[in-house]
């Protein structure tokens, strides 16, 4: 029973608050009914407060990925050019998608760990003519976030849509969809909205709709156009996932009443303790502090520290998990999810567990010390 | 949200495990069924392995305190002579109970913060003659354990029946019934067996069913006599809680799976950690190292150290949960409850947590000392 107790500290699934499982246990009911159009009336309400968009948005029955699909979907048509901005792994699967879907995809790509670098985003745009540009909010491969706002603002004096990954943020940190001037964003259930998996939020810009008119790309379970005009009577197109709508409102009233800043603040918080008590342990961060995630800390490993190792000991000693590393990073770093239903004591608790591990690993740390950190990080608010 | 996020560190009620909470929400049999008289058989057998008895064991629909009272209920007549030993809190009422039922109590009171004397024990049962003598394993009010196999060694060689309280230890500590000679040991639902408030079990040996032939106390819902002429059909004399019998299963099947040596092996590291920790704050324990609590430590405050400030603090920054001091002890201990469904990382985040509220009600420690010294415990195992 010593590993019964699991401490889930990966970038999603995350842990479900209680309110959220007890609201999925409520009897079923039918999806074409009156309660179940209420239900979905106040949801879309709710989450576009979390979204900050006024404009349309969606609760689609599918992954993360298969909302990057959808936006995908219904604006490129085989043969369009499209720019897409990879940082990472996920940076590079919206870029996959969308050469999948026949388009002809620059791929202006970034050291896995940095930023994108909105200088040269500026002068791919000035030479050419893009049909959507793709780009990765919170890159959770590497723990690093991107500038959309700056993206959004060159985009917008382009005829581009901008079609934004915010799968590992939306509800964990500051994403203002309309002001950043997103034409499609994207996130899924499972991260900081504290829900399992099963479904994407879409939200879509009048921008959007307009490229739709002229997309040829084939779209059925995908189309947005069929998801507006069922969403008229509150319907959906096909049949939604009742069981994550009902977990959905509880965690959106949960993140609600907390409070956007609030969430946001706590969400900042706990990466500066996380940061704070690598760096007191001696180990090296991924990314710079000026565009660490605010959900996902990545820590690199190095020639005494073997990061696979190091995530088995957590993991079977003490039932904690981290993720390790994707594409070219694995191997290299382990990844600290701290999002959605995390607080101060989940820092506390996972440094704590990650010196004894490091101690038992036989990498030389003073125990103590990393926790002390992210305590100091905490008292100072 | 921040303190949506509760860790409940008192010693009772105690987190309930995912898998009992799962086998609590079956759906509802009837109690004189088929099916919950082979549920009955199932955890009576293993019950009794927790109670390392193979005497009669009952399970009954009442707190630990209805457990106490149909201890005394069933053998102590008005007028009868009985020792209560009194360590504590918990010790004052099993023999306030006593005193209910008319009994004439010889209450042997000892410092609380110390256990019971032997000695001064084997010195009123040589000049006494008693019914009973009633004792508490684990004293909750102050952490300390007594010796109840050197007791049971000395209330053998008489004619009294030995009832134990043994609430807040079973599950957690080796509590060997049958070769302590205990005649009535009892427990509650709420402790280390992890399961919600609302059952009592107790065993009950063929010394204590001769006492009971003559005992003249009126009993009904309490009568052990007659929840044994029930038992002989695996039926309970009164209608049981049907969803804590479905969680005790659960518990006692991860208590057996785990070990019954793992658990008890768990529950001293925990103890360890915690006591190396509060040290290492330099903060003073209440109890001495040889007779502390597996289940639960009390740590004293000081002038510099107003506990209840402490506790404050710990509940709303943190959403940890210790307990204050009892009668004579209110408002000068802290209590950490570790008992149960806890592991190590449950120490190190209540350490780190306290750390925090220590230097926030101005009581100077170094952040990080107390984890690193519970951190060390652990590694050493």
């Amino acid at each position: 029973m010593l590993q019964d107790k699991k401490y889930l500290m990966i970038p999603g699934p995350t842990p479900i608050p209680p309110a959220v499982q007890q609201a999925m246990i409520r009897p079923m009911i039918g999806h074409r009914s009156g309660d179940f159009a209420k239900l979905h009336e106040r949801l879309i309400k709710k989450a576009k407060q979390v979204f900050q968009t006024e404009k349309d948005l969606f609760i689609l029955t599918q992954s993360g990925t298969g909302g990057l699909e959808t936006a995908v979907a219904n604006v490129i048509s085989p043969g369009d050019k499209v720019l897409a901005l990879v940082t990472g792994n996920f940076g590079e699967r919206f870029a996959k998608i969308a050469r999948l879907y026949g388009a002809e995809v620059d791929a202006l790509e970034f050291p896995w760990g940095e930023a994108i670098d909105l200088k040269q985003v500026e002068e791919k745009l000035a030479t050419n003519q893009y049909r959507a540009v793709l780009a990765t909010h919170n890159e959770t491969s590497t723990g690093v976030t991107n500038d959309i706002g700056g993206l959004g603002a060159l985009v917008a004096k382009t005829d581009a849509v901008l079609l934004v990954d915010a799968v590992s943020s939306m509800g964990g940190m500051d994403i203002r969809t309309d002001e950043w001037q997103v034409d499609i964003m994207v996130t899924g259930s499972q991260k900081a909205l504290m829900l399992p998996p099963g479904l994407a939020l879409v939200s879509v810009s009048e921008k959007a709709w307009q490229a739709m008119e002229t997309a040829k790309a084939p779209r059925f379970y995908f189309c947005l156009k069929q998801a507006r005009k069922n969403m008229a009577e509150w319907n959906t197109a096909w049949t939604p996932n009742v069981t994550l709508f009902y977990g959905l409102e509880a965690a959106l009233d949960m993140i609600l009443a907390e409070g956007l800043p609030e969430v946001f603040a706590r969400h900042a918080l706990m990466t500066k303790a996380t940061r704070a008590a690598i760096r007191a342990l001696g180990l090296e961060l991924l990314a710079a502090d000026e565009v660490a995630s605010h959900t996902v800390t990545a820590v690199k490993g190095n020639d005494q520290l073997n990061t696979e190792d190091l995530r088995k000991v957590l993991r079977t000693k003490y039932g904690v998990t981290f993720a390790g590393g994707q594409g070219k990073l694995k191997g290299k770093i382990f990844r600290i999810g701290h999002m959605g239903y995390a607080d101060k004591l989940d820092i506390i608790l996972a440094i704590g567990a990650l010196e004894m591990a490091l101690v038992e690993v036989g990498y030389p740390v003073q125990l103590g010390a990393g926790v002390a950190a992210a305590q100091k990080v905490f008292l100072e608010g």
